[in-house]
């Protein structure tokens, strides 16, 4: 139906919604275009663009040749074009575009990383009944490579764990916490002021978007379906300064981390601030900046390092992928590649671990009644369910009778320290529920060299 | 001629030469069958194997079907092989083996970074010319999958500027050299015994073979074929204790740098020790990891970073080449992507700073004359040629009557430099030949988050 193989006929491609991303697809498409020719060996041409707000339209210079649609419906059913780029976000009507615009036969590129997470079987299933090709280079980790390294560099590796910092306002807001002792608050509404984050921060704050992230990671790493739904998620509002300052004694630095573990049988995906050593690379990645760190059986550690968000990083990855769809739709030779390195069809669906399944590290804070013998009942309490400590801080501050006592643990399991808790937060010893911090071991193989 | 568009029928590479590399890529296809037939949708197979030393032959379990070839001809010209992994090494036989197989039809995967700086442009002409595959990912950084981020994921970015701890050996000395306060050969000597170090190491330390790989690293970010023998080299071999300390007293780790830099009109490549700021991400790189770090125009910063070398991480990047080659042979839609992401025949040839054209700060280390008027002498010939100092610190050590005075300068073209310390190494005032290490500039926007 597309035939566009002849010399010099140019490969259209369309973009819907012209948010910051779209802008910046666009400033680089027609900044760039004659080193993209140059590398394609054939013209990508601007085709049309359709974006809701008149007053956005009106700011933006567009070549002679390019088509505003009214409709999103008219572009994706427009012969001319032939590949179509999604960057409206959310779940509609961004789901009906990709799944019209494949039907259509076109490829397509999406940034969109909380409908992939959520309606990822129909939207990957789709590309593979129509043999168009799908890319989403855009949905993780702005301008960081990472799914092609996992779809194509590594794709003769067992991926064995993945961790990463894939959410720059949280690392911002963390960031400014540990460096300068705020309170949450304090940073998140400076940060909205700023614009650094949303009106409405919850994706960012709570985990969420980190949760849509590493499903998309884990699903491509490991060749499974994640139901997002199973992930435990935990977000960072509920962080202190103390705690920070705290693990800062320790040697630790708090990172807000999506994680996904290979077991074998079951799969261990999680979201939730963590304890890092200092001396980790991850531990060093500051402000909006993201990192994803990965190990593989054969290539051990690998980190990519690079601005997780922003138009012109994120437009770098669309533009990846939209060369390579362009690419596919010229030589008349699409889907070679399965969007998510594993055929449709072959993938194999493993069950999460439930969070109480999963071994720690954990930093413990108590806040204990100022009097003798409560550190011995806490450790008590720890040493009868298993759990062996590993160091304690117990401070002379008077906080209404209470102190805190902090305790890091060696290696036990999520139900073990619930059930240590359920007691200790229920006894007299302690005035307040106790602060919870995993510490997450990435001392994995040569990852502090 | 390579008709294997049959549903099944299997892809069958074959391997010449069986060293570290080539039994990490063996070990790989074996174990990783099955993920790889399951990613690929079709089985790729071991077809041959040749090597030349009868005795690694006799040490491996070889599939039945695989043939041991005794030249590597044979292979060559044996039409069930339809993709050749050359993993000899040096320059001759490999430079016969890639462009004979080629010419025979066949996509190639080398790791061979010495063969394709120097004879690069006939062996990317010949992948040209002949419609063939040309994959060279394990040639640069290992596992680190720069090559294909430079070549399809930021490919409609311009690349600003590249700068890479692309050997690993060079690390390891300078990593034990300014953590242990030793001397370049007792620490040389020391990582030979080890096997850290070849017996002959002039290649890794004296910056040969970073040179290779910021070659091959330049022509593909900045399309333009690059001369190994322009770029100016200096190596470790020089490198004192006494300037590691210096250098952390002002904030700096040493490391052996690859540097590119486009500017426009010309091309900034060049290998050498350089001080980069303690906090950068790259003084972070110890041991034997390596890290590349670069900076495209919208996308900013990115920092790619893990094992350099070793048969089982330099053995993921073939694999992956191997398995892309395959789809192209399987698919019968070879040579889509052109090997240096840039067609062979677009590409414009830049010229070469010259190393006396280029900026820098510095950090100089004189030997003084322990006696009145030596630093304002120093400062005053400086500041005649226009070098404005940075800082200065002078100890008072007695060395035979001189005394260490070490300057830091503001940026300033290397011939300013190399005209003052003319001047300065011909007068009374110093006892020895200045010491000169670059100070790299890497605080390039946002690297420092």
């Amino acid at each position: 139906m597309l035939n566009q193989n002849e010399k010099n006929a140019p490969v259209r491609v369309g973009i819907i919604g012209l948010g910051t991303v779209g802008q910046g697809f666009l400033r680089l498409l027609l900044k760039n275009q004659g080193l993209i020719r140059e590398r394609l060996g054939f013209p990508l041409a601007l085709g049309g663009v359709c974006e809701k707000n008149p007053e956005t339209l009106k700011g933006l210079t567009l070549p002679p040749e390019c088509v505003v649609y009214r409709e999103w419906k008219e572009m994706v059913l427009d012969p001319r074009i032939s590949l179509v780029v999604e960057l409206v976000g959310g779940l509609e009507p961004a789901r009906s575009i990709l799944l019209e615009a494949m039907k259509a036969g076109k490829s397509v590129v999406t940034a969109n990383k909380a409908l992939l997470a959520r309606h990822g079987e129909e939207i990957f299933g789709a590309a593979a009944s129509h043999g168009v090709d799908l890319g989403f280079e855009a949905s993780v980790g702005g301008g960081i490579p990472i799914l092609r390294t996992l779809r194509e560099s590594l794709a003769g590796d067992r991926i064995l764990r993945l961790a990463g910092i894939i959410n720059g306002t949280a690392n911002y807001i963390l960031t400014r916490m540990s460096r300068e002792g705020l309170e949450f608050e304090t940073v998140l509404s400076e940060a909205q002021r700023h614009g650094y984050a949303e009106s409405d921060p919850t994706y960012d704050i709570d985990g969420i978007d980190s949760a849509h992230k590493i499903a998309i990671l884990a699903t491509m790493a490991f060749g499974s379906p994640v139901n997002l739904q199973e992930i435990p998620v935990e977000g960072i509002r509920q962080i202190k300064p103390i705690d920070l300052e705290f693990g800062r004694e320790f040697g630790y630095v708090l990172k807000l981390l999506g994680i996904a573990v290979d077991h074998g049988d079951s799969l261990d995906i999680r979201v939730h601030p963590s304890f890092l050593p200092e001396n980790s690379l991850l531990s060093e990645v500051d402000g909006v900046f993201n990192a994803i760190e990965l190990s593989g059986q054969a290539l051990g550690p690998l980190l990519l390092y690079g601005r997780g968000a922003g138009g012109d990083p994120t437009a770098t990855a669309v533009m990846g992928d939209v060369m390579e769809c362009a690419r596919g739709v010229f030589h008349g030779a699409r889907a070679q590649v399965p969007a998510l390195g594993f055929p449709f069809s072959g993938r194999i669906r493993r069950p999460l671990r439930p969070i109480s399944a999963i071994f720690s590290e954990y930093y413990l804070r108590f806040m204990a009644q100022d009097q003798p013998g409560t550190l011995s009942y806490l450790a008590g309490i720890l040493g009868d369910r298993g759990i062996s400590i590993e160091s304690v801080i117990q401070k002379g501050r008077d906080r209404g009778g209470s102190v805190p006592v902090v305790v890091t643990t060696h290696r036990a399991t999520e139900s073990q320290i619930r059930d240590s808790l359920a007691i200790i937060d229920a006894s007299h010893h302690v005035t307040e529920k106790t602060v919870v911090i995993r510490i997450e071991d990435v001392s994995m193989e040569g990852s502090l060299s």
